[in-house]
């Protein structure tokens, strides 16, 4: 795949944008063990750090709101960002890279976003700047790297000015100066607070910000406001002058500038390194000056960094007929898994439900993570057997936002995101693993999660279903069951869901009392759903406190949603029958151009007894868009009836592009996915399929488990390795990598004239469709045959 | 006093400012009885109204923190403002008015800052525009006007842009549009909420922003992103088209903008009028538009709202010598104290010590709104006789941010405040005002009042001083105390002045006893801070929880502080030696050009036993600025000794000005008193004296009772008016119009050569200093002679 746009590495390692003007939020992001930066091709940036709750280094010009991380920020001249002037000096023309804030004619422009870094190019009037940002494995320090380059054919006076915002640090102390003996520009702000405990908990804040430089300027600048002068950003008074007048910043807004003159040859280069970040005192930074900011330093960090990313590349490399499939699959899905596993969204009380689910996916890279996740999230039990809103990662610690709502869902992700694990490493020891909980107890994880089951089967209303407090999975439904009676349709199907994996677990355990105890409990609930909520050609969304079914026909908005046609899937809720009639209702009303939407119609109006939810802008997160979250689920549940095309047609939605005009709607990279992409196609046309450039999503956990046990079919279990492949019925065939217990797979899948498939490893023809006694450290060579 | 930078109208009631870059910062505010805008010279605009708690209708472009109003907060490109376009058709040139986001050189500029409203005037290239804001009364919708005007000699053809952001309203549902039906363009968003019961409390929000024309447009935009472009605020993408795309906001940042197109003869002017707020609905909007949009409409809101502003208009009209203190004393002080006790600075929980203070002020301007304050405020007293830290003003409101933290000086406030009620007024019957509190005891005020008097004398420690818990009348000293022990050398001769005070009441109310138990509390309580506070030449600030002593001539930082000097001079702790060993000390370490600081040196790292004082900027808010707050007190304190002269001075630096310099380094129109001028003057000079910007203070109060008891001495008592001018020696002479008690006095001072001073009522001379039997409905003509 290529286009005018948008250029991706032969590898597919990398994307590069050739415009920073048709996709401005275009972004591409890095994180390590500590950090997260989210950079624009513009040059604007988003970054956070933990210690241990998320904090900033480089803050808007105004007080910011402390809060989860909010999609779709608009960005404007002031946001915070990383830009380098460069000035004629015989003219007193300026540009900016990597473009902002001068947004000047460009002769050539790239953005190339990396695995492990990011890189600009932007060349005005023959001088080149090219640009780099990489992070270490560990530190709080981004590593930015200026070469400057002169392409004119002539003798060129430049001056070169960095210019990285501070911002308004804190209204309780801040300033800024250039320090020699630390070699660059310190702000230092103090935390606020006004009770006392929080003065003990800020006193080892990190409140110093560090921009520091390899290459001594000629001149600096450490105040916003007589850099930028009357002359704007575009234009900054300051780059009238001949040098900057090396100020500092006295409780007024800190920047980092520096000044540097060159006189360049024609096709001479130029180095620049600097390191930026968060410091508690100089002594830290110093040691990060010495740890970093050299030729070798950078070129350690960033081979250390490499290996970092190379580590958590995941179970499975394809080769599709779909080259963009590839280059996703391959390079940047498992990266964002990873990132989810490995970080964990950098909170420190993540909701219960993405815990597991992120750590599910997990399982795929770093399956050890998964295992001690599971563990710690169940020392965190509450003695009923209900799993908390959120599990805290950090000492001190709290559950936050709306981790402080009652949500009763997180039971039913234990058995869902355990099966998984148990498929891959065949780890049922795990089950015996003794738990001291904060419940006071000890149990086995297996005597938890079946005390969790339990949990689930008592939380039911009269007619057997599903009580949904303040909200189910979807969180903002909170007004369904507020007063303790409303019931969540997808909850119950959920339920009967998780109950039915337990119940097989049970069976493998050979503790068949226990399997008939949750078959019968799963078998109650679907019987109840389908007494009080199947509508005819779907199931209702839930029964309100004052008994209103929602989510049926006769609805005028949010008639149909799709959550609990999914899972009635999965949990068996559906008979064939059924499921026919849904899919039809899914794909009449649900499905768009740019993927299935979670409810239709949006909500226009706020819906006392439904909650939240319809307050959300039409098409925006839960109100109507393609939640991806939700619609996983769907083609999940559609790669367990073997529906493969409409699945893969619904998965291949989910990955932005492959057409220019459908990266431009997007507006986004296709190096993730995000949380959604704007719903309400037929209602707001113009801004349906728009991303929330949100890359934090319980979906991508799914995708790659949907590839793994649904596409290429290579999903483990209890014997060693099935193979059921679900190509979709356009493609030949296809070829696929699969890192099994230690052994290395290599598939291939061809469609041929054939009345069954047929399964050969290492040569010899299986009598089933499983590899059994697979040695670790071995590579083994399959060939699937599957029909026409 | 004029000069090229400010021009006074002849009546001080504006001021002209003739450069938007010289004082970049200077803003005038205006409010009613629902609302407050600060809007700068350039455009910028900070607005508040009551829903009841503090909210926006125009917001950042990026979420904004929700906190306390912040002083000297930082504006920037997309800060929120009021800006309108204009552009040549003919030459594609704009300017924009009043002068963000252009920038553009003009040749005449003004920006004129009434009592009433605010007006600015630019013209570029022969086009002029005049600007107009007003506010009514009651409603919470801002009033523009703006003139265009076509001096350029020839014909010319304009688009004319009125551009006002909306910003980034909420991020769970944003939109705006174009309302043919309503006149312009609604923006509507909804507050976002995570816990249910939120939902009830934010049902009600005015969450929709209006901006409606009075004369149709040709085209409009309500997409911010779309109106900017590629080309930003300072030369807007969507000018260059001809017209405006007429597109909207769909979950994408909204902004209010219009296009009108106008072909001009010479000397041709056109009006528009405009109206911008927040509403509950469409039908709020419609009553607006009816009630506002027009002429008419217009001019009775002008007109209600200047006759709402002359009725705050305040006890005192002066003729000095002085000029400019004249316009201030006349217009802009009774104005800001009228500010004050009508709205409450805008909060539903003010400190008890700032609602106490506020309300002693309006006693000069509504003292029937003071006597309900004070019965407001002791129906929340504590069964312990102790006063809570805020007191609460609407139904549902709660105790935030500083209102959290337990201080322990409110009761101090209770006698202090009422004795410029009692002597204003003479209504002592307020002292038997039964008030029913929250108590649930019934307690006439004097009851209420002495049982608070008791409760300082018992919150003392087994020295006799008083505790000061996590802060006093100076909350960030937050550590002194917090463990239980820590004591407040100012509080404990705070605690003696209140009892003084409130012995005196006693006295008058005949209750011998009474009496002699405060006089004897008060008399232990100097005991006490002479023995363990006297530091040799002036008393320490108080001792900490680990019995360190400090505030004294030992400490390197806060070697010493004001206060306790101040209130050691009004309760009596001090003795004449003292006083002027303390005034020479004040005189030495904390006098500086822009007023006497609040403590020096200023802290410049934490002192983990004093608290979070220590830890805000030096020479910001109360760590070595010039905290007007305790400059006042010093300055009254002053008067009560005589110390005219150094009273005087100290006064008159409190006020912007008088000269160009003064204002410049201040960045500030004398148009109110801030909360502080920056400190720290042998640290940072550079800054020193810089306002903070912020109008909410409760020195005001303080300003208004030292110029009627001391500069003027014009004091009310049980028998009449007291005659005591204290005119800085350098005034030969001074008048002023003193309305009291229903009477009208008009007073000359002049200074003679005369042994004695002479006072005259009527032409007849007194054998005292006291005019009584004085008739409501009267005036009286008094005649003061002062010895040279």
């Amino acid at each position: 795949m290529t286009n005018a746009l948008l250029t991706p590495s032969q590898a597919g390692e990398r994307y590069d944008l050739l415009t920073p003007t048709a996709m401005p939020r275009a972004a591409g992001f890095l994180w390590n063990q500590q950090m997260m930066i989210q950079v624009t091709c513009r040059g604007y940036a988003v970054a956070q750090f933990m210690q241990p709750e998320p904090a900033k280094y480089a803050y808007a010009p105004n007080l910011e709101a402390k809060t989860f991380m909010q999609p779709e920020q608009p960005y404007y001249a002031h946001h915070p960002g990383r830009f380098f002037y460069i000035k004629d000096e015989d003219t007193g023309k300026i540009f900016s890279a990597p473009y902002e804030p001068v947004r000047a004619p460009y002769d050539d422009y790239s953005f190339s976003v990396g695995k492990s870094d990011l890189q600009w190019v932007i060349e005005c009037d023959g001088v080149r700047a090219e640009l780099m940002l990489s992070l270490p494995v560990k530190d709080v320090v981004e590593l930015w790297q200026l070469r400057v380059i002169n392409n004119s054919g002539r003798v060129r006076k430049l001056s070169i000015y960095p210019y990285f915002p501070v911002g308004y640090m804190s209204w309780m102390n801040q300033s800024a100066e250039y320090r020699a003996d630390l070699g660059g520009i310190v702000a230092t702000c103090v935390t606020p607070y006004q009770k006392v405990a929080d003065y003990f908990k800020n006193k080892n804040f990190k409140d110093k910000t560090f921009f520091l430089h390899e290459v001594n300027p000629v001149a600096w600048e450490a105040k916003q406001e007589t850099f930028e002068g009357e002359g704007g950003l575009h234009n900054p008074t300051a780059l009238r002058a001949d040098v900057l007048t090396c100020g500092d910043a006295r409780y007024e807004t800190p920047a980092a500038i520096l000044q540097y003159r060159l006189e360049m040859p024609d096709q001479a280069q130029q180095d620049y390194r600097f390191i930026f970040g968060p410091a508690f005192d100089d002594a830290e930074i110093s040691k990060l000056r010495d740890t970093y900011l050299s030729a070798s330093g950078f070129a350690k960090a960033q081979a250390d960094y490499a290996a970092y990313i190379a580590a958590g590349s995941g179970c499975l490399q394809i080769e599709t007929p779909d080259a963009e499939l590839n280059n996703f699959v391959n390079n940047w899905l498992p990266r964002q898994v990873f990132y989810h596993g490995d970080v964990n969204r950098l909170t420190t009380d993540p909701q219960t439900r993405n815990y597991l689910q992120d750590n599910m996916g997990m399982t795929f890279i770093k399956p050890e993570v998964t295992r001690a996740a599971f563990l710690h999230a169940l020392s965190q039990q509450e003695e009923s057997g209900a799993m908390p809103d959120g599990i805290l990662l950090a000492e001190g610690a709290e559950l936050k936002y709306i981790n402080q709502i009652p949500h009763t869902d997180h039971c039913v992700w234990l058995p869902v995101c355990l099966k998984t694990y148990l498929d891959e490493t065949n780890d049922y020891a795990i089950l015996q693993e003794v738990v001291a909980g904060h419940d006071g107890k000890t149990l086995s994880v297996f005597e938890r999660i079946s005390n969790a089951m339990r949990w689930l089967l008592q939380a039911r209303d009269y007619r057997g279903l599903s009580f949904i407090a303040q909200g189910d999975w979807c969180d903002p439904m909170n007004m369904v069951g507020y007063k303790g009676k409303g019931v969540s349709g997808w909850l119950s199907v959920a339920t009967a869901y998780a109950l039915n994996l337990w119940a097989d677990v049970c069976a493998k355990k050979s503790l068949p009392d226990l399997q008939q105890e949750f078959i019968a409990g799963a078998q109650e609930v679907n019987a109840a759903v389908n007494k009080y909520l199947w509508d005819g050609e779907w199931f209702g969304r839930g029964i309100t406190d004052d008994d209103v079914v929602f989510g049926i026909s006769k609805d005028k908005e949010g008639r149909i949603f799709l959550n609990p046609q999914s899972w009635a899937i999965l949990g068996g809720a559906a008979n064939a029958e059924q499921r026919k009639k849904m899919i039809a209702a899914v794909e009449a009303q649900l499905e768009t151009p740019y993927g299935v939407t979670m409810l239709a119609p949006a909500y226009t109006a706020m819906r006392d007894d439904v909650g939240r939810v319809t307050q959300k802008h039409p098409g925006s997160a839960e109100n109507g868009s393609v939640y991806n979250h939700a619609a996983i689920f769907y083609i999940y549940s559609l790669f367990t009836i073997a529906e493969k095309d409409r699945a893969y047609k619904l998965l291949r939605q989910m990955i932005p592009g492959p057409t220019e005009a459908d990266y431009l709607q997007r507006g986004q990279l296709p190096v993730y996915i995000p949380n959604y992409y704007r719903g309400a196609y037929h209602q707001y046309p113009r801004t349906a399929g728009r991303s929330s450039q949100l890359f934090n999503t319980g979906t991508v956990s799914w995708v790659y488990r949907c590839l793994v046990e649904g596409v290429f079919g290579l999903q483990g279990s209890e014997r060693g390795l099935q193979i059921a492949p679900q190509l979709p019925s356009g493609w030949p065939g296809a070829k696929a990598v699969r890192q099994f217990r230690g052994a290395e797979f290599h598939v291939s899948i061809e469609r041929v004239n054939i009345a069954a498939t047929e399964i050969r490893c290492e040569g010899e023809l299986l009598s089933g469709n499983c590899i059994d006694n697979i040695q670790a450290g071995r590579s083994y060579s399959v060939q699937v045959l599957i029909p026409l």
